[in-house]
């Protein structure tokens, strides 16, 4: 039987057999850790378990996020507004030349 | 008596003699407003003033937001952990040459 290198996230204990989705893994976990901390110290009245549920919720959107704060806020509302959108506009083929 | 041009934010009402100040005050209003309206269509616990004032909490640091998410997270706990060090550190005179 071989032998195969797997990759554990020491922050959650997620396993990759690819290092480089461990890496970006554990990335996003430090990013979600200090957005949480960020807001903890800002807004006690949260909730420990909601404040972490914020920040992975952020950080698992870092992309967006940028985007939004440089100038395109919408773009992390486009899952929100948009979900009856893309079901419909999947199924509508553009004749268009 | 002169007549100057005043700039009012309609978001928040607030005024600014500077249009310029006032179009990145009105930006980072809107951005607010879209973190908050993500956070609060994922982690319903959260009360209305809390996740509005996390969404403006992160607006106002959308420099260091970019920066955490490209990699740098560290920069969003800076003033946490340093508001002391920040202090010493202000009266303390670097001999070196």
């Amino acid at each position: 039987m071989a032998v195969i290198a797997v990759w554990k996230c020491d922050r959650d204990g997620s396993m990759f057999e690819d290092k480089k989705l461990a890496d970006a893994h554990d990335k996003m976990l430090e990013l979600a850790e200090s957005i949480t901390r960020l807001i903890e110290a800002n807004v006690p009245g949260v909730s420990e378990a909601d404040v972490e549920t914020i920040g992975l919720l952020l950080a698992k959107r870092s992309d967006d996020l940028i985007k939004a704060c440089k100038g395109k806020p919408e773009v992390l509302l486009a899952n929100l507004d948009g979900d009856a959108e893309d079901e419909s506009a999947s199924n509508v083929t553009s004749l268009a030349g």
